[in-house]
């Protein structure tokens, strides 16, 4: 427990995530070259200044450590970093000035009295605003500008002789670098790796390699579970690896008599563990970017399985970098809007206030860079250079597009919901969500089809999937039209499916929200078992049922292009805790919360999930549901009759079995 | 002579600038600690993108350097950095992606026909531009993040024991480190700087102190020119001086007759050229930060010196940072005017016009943020935390002010200047210049008084001399005024006197182009005359006849505050060549230009000085004036009446004595 006093490494809040976020979005590599993100990217703050003042009973002494140049000045009187300075009884006004050229600028005070904890301000010399800080920098002799990684060392599971080579199996997903134990040769080696045996052994086309490997050269962080050493036999080779990772406490269980499922459950935490850093990430072979779209979908499984809100907040920062918007988030459209709609999200799974307080400004200067990008009509269009991408998928992308308008139409009201909140004016936002939500129903929904249309411009009147899945999550639509959207989009094979597990994240999401929890059982056990099948270890980006060989590893036209760990493939988590356990908060910060499970398609299961401050705890036997959490605020839902529940009174029912 | 074919070091445009101008405020230093400037600093981008397209007869290839990471990209085929790339015949697309987390990202490439010369295009992802480059980074070899000064070794000229220590004077200012050749103590010693010999020996209040120093430490660049260093004996210590500095060619001679004004010539240029760097900077020894008042004087000074370019845009540049106007120049709204005005002013020096196009959209935005804080009369006010610096003097600060008024005026006028050559709407700044014109006569000309007084609001009608100062120089006035101001406020002694070196030189120019050249002859004879006669080896921040001992070392309440080698007093450069020689550009770079001399106050004299691509050579003996010129367009007037200059043509007067 950090309590607000103790001295903590502080700096000008959001710059350490943006800075971390620039290295990290720096961090991809390719085929022997780096590939830095293709969008603007922000830095830190390069010249600050920290401030406080302090009334004093008695004399008291502190010291300044700093990451960067500059002095100390007490009552105008400057001294150096590192040096003991008394403070006399009375009215002390504390300034630090510190300058960091080559990353973020930073201070520790350790003292008595006078100490870096909660409560000092920093400015850039424009603005200024409590400082930031984070539970990973609690102590002087670190430096905010590096990542401390645990290090868990693995040796394989396996070492085999492979076309005069050595193939190495670590039987699960490393994120790490290598110590080269052993090495029999003269001759440098060259270590090839892959997510899969058939990446690694292709040392061509392979998506890393290191060449010229003598035994003590430094080897990079790159993701794999296998590595293959060509020309060189199993006896003369010994390598481990040294997995990296920031701990992050998993505070979900579940286990079912459903051993694919469980299996499910599994590989989904092992995936969203190894993508889940300083920040979200998409995936870890490839790109390793922060995207906005993955991100989002990272916070709803965040919240049923570590509950962890540091790494949501972190990410919120880094993605939206320094005040000025001078780019859509990752260069897409919806990306910046998924951005606003996610901070109600976090607000909601959290009750942080404070945090909303911080963000808030930018919420807004993001609210005014996409407004200026509406028509009359408050419609939303893509301006040059920008990416209205929504999913890799045929849309009518014709004029303006329904799916951008329900996602706009929700970050108006996330912005009314954070607004109000802080005490804010948010009669704009008021008025363009009503003239906005009235447009959209003019002019796409289409009253014969019983649909949203993807544009109204284009006059062909097609009908995708993408902007009724929005319109139903984001609850813009009445019953009937629920139904009518289930019937003749979600339901219809003439509608195009959905090919990406980007967007089936959110159509799985739709689905369990009008009741079709029995389905999307039946779609994980098939799609996510489907994987299992295939002896994944971790979730892909990509699946396609039916394909095999080698093809299953090709995307973007590169033949090992497929990320095999990405964040998105641990949806399972998400859409067990929300729906099947059927826990979601109510009020911000889990004030009260619902318990509304849905267990009709197992037998029998013990499942933990979070909420705030807390927990949820289900077990189904074959006679028997008993629900128990150690919060108060939960409200149970069984069969549609709702009861208050209490902190550790566990409340029984029981099962009827459904013919 | 750089053709621009030959290949370079390529960045984005004016980041090189920001970069280093961070670097550049980040380098005082005092009494042991670091000082960064006390305002916003932006830093280069990070992450970039180098664009250029080929059309090629045959095959070539070409090889990329980098100071960071990324990767080539040719047609969407991607190669790593340092790696020979073959080019096919026909169009080539190539893209350089290049991020560095830790200083500016830049490019050099080597090639035939592919190659870094002038032509390609870098982006920040948002904006492209043509790429920035310096000719001080021709060689593949070299790094733009750092700089290549030229050293000169010096020795003392004496050393001598004092109060139990050695003190050595180097005999002139030296910037640069040390290296102890000698050190025959065990005990670790304390270097004490000084401009002065008071100040080194001084060494409780001395600015600069390195202690614990033994004979292989590290020594930091300073300024000074004697050094001492306690507790040691002559003979137990040898210190060699290592002077850094960027060559910059003086361009300009100066040889009259009169000893102390041949001094003040010589001591101008060694003053001059030591603050002269990849910036001007204020002085050396204490700031070392860009000002942009200083800097404004320092372009004139320029002109008639080293005329170097480069120095002026890389200090324009550096002092206004990136896109985003965030705060005013060095916190203060004058500052920011006197950016725009020095644009102007250089455009007229260089006749650039491809920097002006560079330049252009920044000096639009950093007119927006001027115009955003003037009121319904076009007046500009002060907000927050602004600082309406104009000098050092009791000036009545109440509402408005005159003097901020009639900068922006030039301002306004400035970017009707610079926007015709680039054919841009000006009629904005028509307007602007119209309507504050016609506010400031009436608000602030003083019918009565036959002056501009400070502040209309306040009641006071009081005059102070800087106002009138400037309107003079700007040529705001009539030439009935100009002699109202003239005798009513520059020749009265009433009007409390400019005291600060810095605005002593906007009133010396005022005074000469009211043809009082004789009377600034005297003042440079007394003033500059004055430091002289102190046994200064450069001139000083101020000087303040009569004082002694060492109180002429105070300045800013500290007793070695005052910087004894400052930009500013080198102005009898600029004075001499602007009114004594009388040479200036008509038309932009010099297309044509006026000689003009008014040389009554010397009796025998030889100068050069520089014009655009040539130079100006004047000779008077005690019966002839001979004026000759290596470029066409000068036009010569003498007595009032003008004549046409030709190249190499010396056109000689027989001097009339006046009686």
């Amino acid at each position: 427990m950090i309590t607000n006093e103790r001295p903590r490494w502080i700096w000008y809040a959001g710059d350490f995530e943006i800075r971390q976020g620039l290295l990290q979005n720096f961090s991809r590599e390719e085929r022997g070259y780096d590939w830095p993100a293709y969008w603007y990217i922000d830095d830190c703050h390069k010249n600050v200044k920290f401030k406080r003042e302090y009334e004093l009973q008695s004399p008291t002494t502190f010291v300044v450590y700093a990451t960067g140049i500059g002095f100390v000045e007490v009552n105008e009187v400057k001294y150096s970093f590192e040096q003991e300075i008394v403070c006399q009884p009375g009215f002390n006004k504390i300034r630090v000035n510190v300058g960091n050229p080559n990353g973020l600028p930073a201070i520790y005070i350790e003292g008595e009295r006078i100490k870096s904890d909660e409560g000092w301000y920093c400015s850039n010399f424009v603005e200024e605003a409590p400082v930031g800080w984070s539970n990973l920098y609690m102590n002087k002799e670190q430096d905010p500008n590096k990542v401390y990684y645990e290090i868990e060392t693995c040796f394989p599971v396996s070492k085999t002789a492979v076309a005069g080579g050595t193939l190495f199996d670590y039987g699960w997903t490393i994120f790490g670098s290598l110590m080269i134990d052993k090495l029999l040769s003269e001759i440098p080696i060259s270590i090839c790796y892959g997510e899969s045996e058939a990446e690694a052994c292709d040392s061509q086309m392979c998506y890393y390699k290191q060449e010229n490997v003598r035994k003590e050269t430094n080897i990079r962080k790159r993701a794999f579970r296998y590595l293959f050493i060509p020309n060189i036999a199993p006896e003369a080779i010994d390598i481990r690896a040294m997995h990296e990772y920031l701990p992050i406490h998993n505070q979900a269980t579940f286990k079912s008599d459903d051993s694919v499922m469980n299996r499910i459950w599994d590989i989904s935490i092992e995936t969203f563990t190894l993508c889940s850093g300083l920040f979200f990430i998409d995936g870890i072979k490839r790109d390793r970017w922060i995207w906005s779209g993955d991100a989002y979908q990272s916070y709803f499984i965040n919240q049923y399985l570590f509950f962890d809100e540091d790494i949501n907040k972190r990410t919120i920062m880094a993605l939206r970098g320094q005040n000025e918007v001078k780019q859509h988030m990752n260069t897409i459209v919806d990306y910046s809007i998924l951005w606003i709609i996610g901070i109600e999200n976090h607000y909601m799974m959290s009750g942080d206030s404070s945090f909303l307080a911080q963000i808030y400004s930018k919420m807004v200067t993001m609210m005014d860079y996409l407004e200026k990008q509406t028509n009359e009509l408050g419609f939303i269009y893509g301006r040059e250079k920008d990416w209205i991408f929504i999913d890799w998928s045929e849309i009518d992308k014709e004029g303006t597009l329904a799916a951008e308008q329900v996602l706009l139409l929700k970050a108006y009201k996330a912005m009314t919901v954070c607004g109000s909140i802080l005490n804010r004016d948010i009669d704009h936002y008021v008025t363009r969500y009503e003239q906005l939500k009235a447009n959209l129903m003019s002019y796409f929904w289409d009253e014969e089809k019983g649909a949203f249309i993807d544009s109204y411009l284009s006059g062909k009147r097609n009908v995708t999937r993408h902007a009724n899945i929005f319109a139903v999550l984001f609850d813009f639509v009445d019953e009937t039209k629920k139904q009518q959207i289930l019937k003749n989009v979600l339901l219809n094979d003439e509608v195009t499916q959905i090919t990406t597990p980007y967007f089936k994240f959110f159509e799985q999401d739709a689905l369990c929200k009008l009741g079709q929890t029995s389905q999307v059982h039946e779609i994980i056990l098939d799609y996510w078992g489907g994987m299992v099948e295939q002896e994944a270890v971790t979730f892909w980006e990509e699946y396609i049922p039916g394909e095999s060989g080698n093809a299953i590893y090709e995307m973007y036209g590169d033949p090992f292009g497929k990320s095999l760990c990405h964040a998105w493939g641990a949806s399972p988590i998400y859409l067990l805790g929300r729906y099947f356990a059927g826990i979601q908060p109510i009020r911000p910060g889990y004030e009260t919360f619902l318990v509304d499970p849905k267990l009709d398609s197992f037998h029998q299961l013990t499942c933990i999930f979070p909420v705030k401050g807390g927990w949820v705890k289900i077990e189904k036997t074959d006679t028997c549901l008993t629900i128990c959490t150690n919060r108060d605020g939960g409200i149970l839902r069984i069969d549609g009759k709702e009861q208050p529940m209490f902190a550790n009174q566990p409340v029984s029912y029981e099962v009827v079995k459904k013919v």
